[in-house]
C-alpha cells in the first residue's frame, strides 16, 4: 500500500523502483551470497551448498485487518506467504523464525491462536520454528517471519531465465481470494452500520477460504521433481497474473502472450464476481493473495507438464520486441499492466 | 519490556518463561535443524554445512525513542544487534535482509538516512544486504532485520557446553551503553520543559557512542580464531552481565562465580555512574546495550587468550550445586540475578 501513500516532501514509488533508488546499499560483495535483493527470496551458498531466506514484517491495519480475521488464520496464512517466497525460488522451506509485537490489547491466549496458526502452516510444510520473540508494540499487532529454504544448486530457480517460445504454466486457480476479500469487505461495512447484523457467506466457502487460509503450494514443486520438469525461472503470484508476467520477463529479457481464455477460473469465483460487478479478467490479473506459482517451461516438457493437477499452461513467452501482451477471448492484443493491488 | 506488561488477562512472562509456554510448538522435526527456538540464533545445516540465522523486529518507542536516536545511527545500531546474535554463536555475519515499516511521518530521504547507518554496518561486517522490503506502518517505525552467517560446524558454539573450571571472558568494557542512555533520558526531560535548552555532554562522547552506535564484536571472533581458542560456550551480552552469565550456566547446567573486581568498566563510566547516584556494579550486571560477547574457554588456553586485546576473565564455572555467585570485593558471595533491564 506505501506505493499510493502521499508524504509531505517525497511520493514512495512501488518496490522496484524503490529496488534500483536504493541500488547502492546493495552490492553483492560476498561469494556466498548467490540471490541478492530483488528476487522472491535471497540465495546464500556455503561450500556448494545453497539456502534460501526470504523475511518479511507485516503490519496490522496494513497487511491484515483482526476485524475479519481470526488469529489463527492469520498466523496460517502469513506463514504461507513467506513459504511461497521460499517455494517461488523452486525449494522447500525448512525453517520458520516468528517475531510477534503485540499491545496491551492481547493477552498469552491470543499469541497462542497466532502461533497455533502459524505452526499448523509449519506442520503441513513439514517446517520447524527454530526462532521466537516476543516483544511489547505500542498498538498494532506486528508479525515479523523469516523462512528458510533448502535447495540443490541445480534445482534453483529465478525470476531469471525464461527464453522465446516457452511455456507460461501457473497453479491453482485466480481471483478467488480478491473475491473472498470483497466479500469480507462488503459484510463489514454492512456490520459498521449495523452491528447486528449476520455475515451471510452461503455457499461462498471457497472463496473466503482462499483469503482466509491460502495453502503454501509445496505440492507443485514435488510434483515438479517428481516429473523431471526443472523450470526455466519462477515466482509467486502474490499481486495478481500480470504482476507475476511482468517479473518474469522484465528480470528476464523478454516478452509474453497470456491468453485471457486460459486463465484459471471457478465456476463460483466467476459468478461472485459478476454479481459485484467486476470484470473476472481484471480480477484474475491484478487481484491479490493467491500465493499461487509461475513459472515457464521448455517445450518440451508439455506433455509431462500435463501429468501434474492444477498447472495451466496460460501463455507462452515471446521476444523482447513483442511486448506484454494479453490476447482477448475475441482475439485482440492489449499490453498487460500491473495495477498492483501490492502489500 | 513485554515482561513487566499487564493485559487485562494474562501477565506476559520473561521470554525463557515464554519458550517453554509454546515450546509444544518448536518440535524440531527436520534434520537441519541443528539449534532451534532458545539460543541467540539457529543453525541449520545443509549437507554439513551450517547456516546462522537471526531475525528480530524493532518498534519504535519500545526498542528505540526517536527523540534522541538520529537515524543513521539507529540502523547502524539495530544492525549491530542482529549481528551480535549470530557473532555470539562464533559465526560470522554475511547477510542481512531489511524490511521496514514507515508512517506518513516519514519520507524517501529519512528512508536513505536509516539505510545508510544500517549499510554502515554491513560495510564494517563485510556483509551483504540481500533483502529489502519497504511497507506502510500505521503510526510507529517498525524495523525489521534477519541477519545470516556462516560458521564452520567444527567451530560453532552455543549457550550449552560450559564445564566446572572453566574461565568466564567478556569482551570490551561494561556499563558505558546504560550510562549513555541515562544521560539521554535526562537531557529528554530537561528538553521537555524547556525545549530551548541545549544539551550538555561534554566529555561523556563514549558513554553517547556505545548507547547510539556500539560495534558489532566481529574482532574478537576474528581474534579468537587467530589464537586457536574454541570457546566451550558464548552468548551476546545484551542485557547485563548477569542475565548472559545465567543464560550460560542454564544452558550448561552449571554454577558461576564471577568476580565483582574484575567487572571491565572505564573510569568515565564510573565516574559519570557516581555523579548519577548509581552503584557501578548493578549498573555492569543489569545495564543493557552493550552487545558485547561472552563465553567459556577451557584453563589450558589461559595463555592464548591473555593476547587479544580488550578481552577479560571475569570469574570461573563451577558446579550446579554452588549457584551463581557474585564474589564482592569485600569476599561476600552474593546470589547473581538477571534484573532484565531487557527490550
Amino acid at each position: 500500500m506505501t506505493e499510493n501513500k502521499e508524504t509531505s516532501t517525497t511520493r514512495l514509488p512501488g518496490k522496484q523502483e524503490l529496488l534500483s533508488e536504493f541500488s547502492k546499499y546493495f552490492p553483492k560483495e560476498n561469494s556466498s551470497t548467490i540471490v541478492a535483493a530483488g528476487d522472491d527470496a535471497a540465495v546464500v551458498e556455503t561450500n556448494g551448498n545453497q539456502t534460501v531466506v526470504s523475511s518479511k514484517a507485516f503490519i496490522e491495519n496494513v497487511h491484515f485487518d483482526l476485524t475479519y480475521f481470526p488469529l489463527k488464520h492469520l498466523g496460517y496464512k502469513l506463514s504461507t506467504i513467506v513459504f511461497s517466497d521460499i517455494l517461488a525460488m523452486n525449494a522447500v522451506p525448512s525453517q520458520l523464525m516468528v517475531s510477534i509485537g503485540i499491545s496491551d490489547r492481547f493477552d498469552l491466549k491470543m499469541v497462542n491462536e497466532l502461533l497455533t496458526g502459524i505452526a499448523g502452516c509449519c506442520d503441513t510444510s513439514h517446517t520447524d520454528i527454530v526462532g521466537f520473540d516476543l516483544t511489547a508494540s505500542p498498538r498494532e499487532l506486528v508479525v515479523s517471519l523469516t523462512a528458510v529454504g533448502e535447495c540443490e544448486p541445480t534445482l534453483l530457480c529465478s525470476r531469471k531465465g525464461a527464453a522465446e517460445n516457452e511455456l507460461i504454466c501457473v497453479s491453482g486457480d485466480f481471483a478467488a481470494a480478491y473475491t473472498g476479500l470483497l466479500l469480507l469487505e462488503r459484510e463489514k461495512k454492512v456490520f459498521n452500520v449495523n452491528p447486528n447484523a449476520q455475515p451471510d457467506f452461503t455457499g461462498k466457502d471457497y472463496l473466503l477460504q482462499r483469503q482466509i487460509k491460502p495453502e503454501p503450494r509445496t505440492d507443485i514443486i514435488e510434483a515438479l521433481r517428481r516429473e523431471n520438469i526443472l523450470p526455466t525461472s519462477m515466482t509467486n503470484v502474490c499481486d495478481g497474473i500480470a504482476d507475476a508476467a511482468l517479473k518474469i520477463c522484465k528480470a528476464s529479457g523478454v516478452g509474453c502472450s497470456i491468453f485471457e481464455e486460459k486463465l484459471p477460473m471457478t465456476e463460483l469465483t466467476f459468478v461472485t464476481l459478476k454479481d459485484l460487478d467486476i470484470v473476472h479478467t481484471v480480477a484474475a490479473l491484478n487481484g491479490g493473495d493467491d500465493y499461487e506459482l509461475m513459472f515457464t517451461i521448455k517445450q518440451g516438457d508439455f506433455e509431462n507438464i500435463k501429468r501434474i493437477d492444477n498447472v495451466s499452461i496460460i501463455g507462452y513467452i515471446t521476444d523482447a520486441a513483442s511486448g506484454y501482451n494479453l490476447v482477448t477471448g475475441d482475439n485482440l492484443r492489449v499490453e498487460l499492466r500491473a495495477q498492483g493491488f501490492t502489500q
